[in-house]
């Protein structure tokens, strides 16, 4: 798959422990591990041109991880824009930590995507809630996750089309970790807890 | 309840038999028939100032019928937003004729709201496929409008809460009438035949 | 509204400790709260003719509360078969303790209805991830009980078509505790908690 | 794919017309046409013994294609049984013709199961709604079939998880054609047009 990695890329340029931890920007570690399993990656940062996202890139990029946190209003509406329509038209969006407020999502999504959020480093569970779903093939009926921020209820975004996983905190809240949003919003899945912290995550062509 | 008529009131000025057949404009028409039924109405217009729909008027209003076809360009994105804010607040929003692509319906859906059209004067059937959904109360297995225009699927919407009525058109059609869209999106109901045809329709206080 | 408690009625006989603190039975207990609160109450028992359940009986019942445990077996098909008409034909029914597992509930779903379960004596919390839903109204972000059991995810039932709460367990688990289950299946609305402990739950004619 | 085509085989042998018609019974032709494309077949019916539904028969078969019309009360509550226990466990399932009625299927839905049926050689259109899912995958707008009998609303079956064909029938009636019944249900996907004649159906593992 053609994967672009975005990034907002302003935390390694103010911050010396991110850049430190991150000589090749967070785009660059994203799109490392990325590319150990196969898939061929660009990246594309808020400060380029179209923030490196043209009509050529969107139109070749099969799934679109976007990394935000700080700068959300800094993005175009038009390149929000484009990116929204892309999204209709078939390319996979992953939105990491922030994400949740990022423009493309956020338009995506019609509501306000807010959500209780607190700092953390706590165990989170998350709950298989449909075993029947193809994602959560190879799974037991959870996947433990020891140190994670907490990313809580109530998450304003439409109901799910389907709910897979929902994850339990040790500090007290739940979450619907694995919705669906299905149909014209182009069946994307949001990978909660690679919302929040950078890890490996495997993304996998998943056609519904 | 607090009813404020929104119309885009061009027509009105361009096409003189739109003006005798509507003396008090498209809003009035409508305003006039819900005045009948006891409800306190207000209308708003696009040339006014803020399109007629400022906080206040938006703050007191319960629900909001908008009437729109060739103007939806010049509606501003701000008011589409604090129509969309008031929405997820709490207020009702019925979108008639072309409003399926007016910016305050796109907006919330967060998708391209296109439709299948055609210009008809056909028989419509609207199947009750929910009959335990309580606006479907005294109603028989199905609604017929003798001549009607065709909006047909595939609607871009997201996938609908809940599926009350599924139209049947004559020419061979058919339509996802009465989805109602949930939650964040604050449970508003599609009224799809209303959105077609100035007709009586009745805006009933519908908790969810 | 009519409500008729059902309890199977066998630990009452068995079990001196549950006979000393419920000397009227399980169901005399929860009738008792019941009609303080206004309305019209009668029991029946596993052991009565057609176990308290005649066609008149079910005819004239609003609401259906059933208490089982250890005796699901013993119900017979043909009365379970006559519940489950009846609330395809309206009537409410709300299950407690163990009675996911008695016959009238496994045949409206249609599935396994296990869950995971754990003796407990600990804190749950019922979030609300549906706060437009009009059973929520007034109640804040979730509704704490300091002492519980615990029933926990996978529970086995079709997806819920609407979701309202979903509860956090002190010990680890999440649950999806307030489903509403829809449509062909009557509206009726699943109070889980209520499902485990005999507490005061009130019943509301809950129209969808 | 192991495929079991199972059928009550009863008009073969009351009626001359359908005995000349199908010389191996309407499970041979079903059989037949399945088998050329590739899967594993055999054939079981009512008048075997367990009506040829052993635990080893169910236990191999990944897909049962269940064809009847007038004998369901003659199908066994024990069998029956069996099939929706082994679809709770993965096995697909596909009715044909009054299927709808079978016992292995109301006793999966849990709901009343009718539906409106008028005898008729009439149009049929299934329009796509749901075009990101992938059975519609090479598939236009819609499929015409020319001459089909009507299979109308109200379905009396629960909320589907995913609506992804609405029928259209000359006559004036429309049908949810193609639901997905999803989780606990165990994924199976309900080909109405195939539930009414006997025409070739592909079946394909559809992994949800």
């Amino acid at each position: 798959m053609k994967i672009t990695v975005w990034n907002e890329n302003r935390h390694e340029k103010t911050n010396s422990v991110v850049a430190e931890n991150y000589p090749e920007g967070i785009h660059g570690a994203i799109a490392a591990f990325l590319k150990e399993e196969g898939h061929d990656l660009t990246t594309a940062t808020l400060d380029e041109l179209d923030h490196g996202l043209t009509d050529k890139v969107l139109e070749e990029t099969d799934v679109l991880v976007w990394w935000g946190h700080k700068a959300h209003d800094e993005v175009k509406d038009e390149i929000a824009e484009k990116v929204k329509a892309r999204v209709w038209n078939g390319m996979g969006l992953v939105v990491l930590h922030s994400g949740h407020f990022s423009k493309p999502f956020t338009k995506l999504m019609g509501t306000g995507c807010d959500l209780k959020w607190r700092e953390a480093d706590e165990k989170e569970r998350l709950w298989v809630v449909d075993p029947t779903h193809p994602i959560t093939e190879g799974l037991s009926e959870y996947i433990e996750l020891e140190k994670e921020e907490m990313y809580g209820e109530h998450f304003d975004i439409p109901t799910p089309d389907e709910l897979i996983f929902i994850s339990w905190f040790e500090g007290g809240e739940v979450f619907r970790s694995g919705p669906r949003l299905n149909e014209a919003r182009g069946r994307f899945f949001i990978s909660v807890p690679g919302m929040r912290r950078i890890q490996p995550i495997t993304i996998k062509k998943f056609n519904k």
